[in-house]
């Protein structure tokens, strides 16, 4: 009898346990449950490094999630077009999107803001507007619920531009065929140059046929792999039009509430961590772009005080004249962060110039 | 018979599984373990932004791990004196602490090249070299088993001291008082300057009696909590002796090998992302610090372009004189790293000074 109540309570016992172990519990959930997967696209070709960027980022997710979740990361056109990431993760056909809201700024004006800066800012205070003075909540507003967005990526600044020609003064503009976009574009029309814009892989052969005279593309490791040193002398600097710019991850709104708690911590966070790596070997790979357009005999040419001046005013001109609420109010975040920092840094400002190797 | 074998059967499957349960695997042993609580100390009062850079790390670690890991995050003097974290750490009294490499100097010479940078580097250049340019690896070989190191937070710009004389040149600080540490001392002292170490709380009111004429100490966040501004009438900039530096977190090494490796990598992903958000919060406060200046009637000073020179160039020489072989290691590393990135900042830097608020 005794003997005989065991058994039933191990036979209760095992039931009640195999119960738990099949059904749903938790923890055999987690065991037992494959990883999750997303489909995520960049828009750009595997050699580049905004390409590379989304790789360290999909190691960082799978690392930190212990595996838990895993990236299938595609590269430009490799599941839908390079412009089409942003409709294909708002009805889900890509989980989500390691892309540039610059290509997004059709519809969403305001993305100007976040997707780069002119110089106004330098790259450590775009940075921490973004991430400490409301920069991220006010980027997901310009979204609303069509996807959720973090920033993912830094890109640091690009150059000047590439010409055959000497331009000291924003009047030698004046006449070039010029290939740039946005706001850069209408502010050399408006001096006379003849603005066009034309994709990546067209740019360095227009150069060297001569239908084009001047072009600006990317940050310099970016303009090496294209090549545009062997077909233009010089090169300008500094890139005012964009001395720094966020990359973005946007998701599908369902995908990311189906996402459990922690693995949204984590994909925030290897979002962050995933920014600092990218940018910090980034522009070690610029710096060596340097060098090897010095290597090769390219001719550096700064833009003078007062052209640099001239177009910097230029763009705060025409962004306290853009006709957008969303844009206006992210321009006031903007500039009462700005009217904080600049100062700031004035002070920080150092001028001695000391060669450590010398 | 057929149910006796069932119920036997049955018998055997609930001992297995309760076997399994109570011993070792790994699903069960997730659940039922309480999380891994590690005691870290940190050498600062709770109130100074060092200390809440470790609450922001310690709340990162928590997040992501998903409640498995948790820190108990004690303040300066809690549980060790301030300056005995590293031997703490070492023999495990402490399990980590999150600290600055300055405090060990006195054990490790080479520290000085990780703990803090003066102004042959920016920022930027700083964190670029610790993470892309091999910066963390050297760090450990200077520790060589005795901790296992990570770089945890970064500290911005010190301000250039506080005073109430002016100084316009390297000589005027000749029979001046000085509180200051380190090879900023060295430089001082041996321009004529009377330079003596005053732990914080002892500065400001040595500065109000007059036995002390000037004095550097840290941020401009940090320098306001403790009331410079009360006492002392110009503040000096640029900070050249140290524009930036690392905190660091240091871990018992059977402590972290006994740590899984997935929590191994959520300790480092927290260290790097827990840095990237300290520091863009700290720069918010130090922009604030200096408008309450402002406000107060402070009056700031920069120190001249020729003293700036002369004081980065002193430091060069000291730097390429220390007499240790692992100091001139690092310092090697560091100054290839700046032979590739100060000629591409000089291409990066802008000179236009645009008022966006104008």
């Amino acid at each position: 009898m005794r003997k005989k109540g065991v058994l039933v309570g191990l036979i209760v016992l095992a039931i009640f346990v195999l119960g738990s172990a099949i059904g749903t519990s938790p923890v055999f959930a987690a065991s037992k449950d494959k990883p999750i997967v997303w489909k995520v696209q960049t828009p750009w070709p595997q050699a580049l490094w905004q390409h590379k960027a989304a790789v360290i980022w999909a190691k960082d997710i799978e690392t930190l999630s212990g595996g838990r979740m895993k990236i299938d990361l595609y590269s430009s056109g490799e599941l839908v077009p390079a412009f089409e990431i942003y409709d294909s993760v708002r009805v889900g056909t890509l989980d989500a999107g390691h892309t540039w809201s610059g290509y997004s700024i059709g519809k969403f004006p305001a993305l100007t803001l976040v997707a780069a800066t002119p110089a106004f800012f330098d790259l450590l205070g775009y940075y921490t507007w973004m991430y400490a003075w409301g920069g991220k909540e006010l980027w997901q507003e310009i979204y609303g619920d069509s996807v959720v967005v973090m920033p993912v990526g830094m890109l640091w600044a690009e150059g000047g531009g590439w010409a055959n020609k000497k331009i000291q003064k924003l009047t030698d503009f004046k006449g070039l065929k010029y290939r740039t976009v946005l706001i850069w574009g209408q502010i050399l029309s408006e001096v006379g140059a003849s603005v066009v814009t034309l994709p990546a892989g067209d740019i360095v052969p227009s150069l060297q046929r001569g239908t084009l005279d001047a072009a600006e593309f990317s940050t310099p490791v970016t303009d090496l792999a294209l090549g545009f040193h062997e077909v233009a002398k010089y090169y300008y600097s500094p890139g005012l039009h964009q001395i720094a710019g966020f990359t973005e991850l946007i998701i599908n709104p369902k995908k990311w509430a189906a996402l459990p708690d922690n693995l949204k911590e984590i994909v925030k966070g290897a979002s962050d961590d995933a920014l600092a790596h990218a940018l910090t070997h980034w522009i070690v790979a610029d710096c060596k772009a340097i060098k090897k357009y010095k290597d090769y005999g390219t001719e550096f040419i700064k833009f003078p005080d007062e052209m640099q001046q001239e177009i910097l005013e230029k763009f705060v001109d025409k962004y306290n004249n853009y006709k957008n609420p969303m844009f206006q109010k992210i321009w006031k975040s903007q500039k009462e962060f700005l009217k904080l920092y600049t100062p700031y840094m004035d002070l920080q400002k150092v001028t001695a110039k000391v060669d450590v190797n010398k």
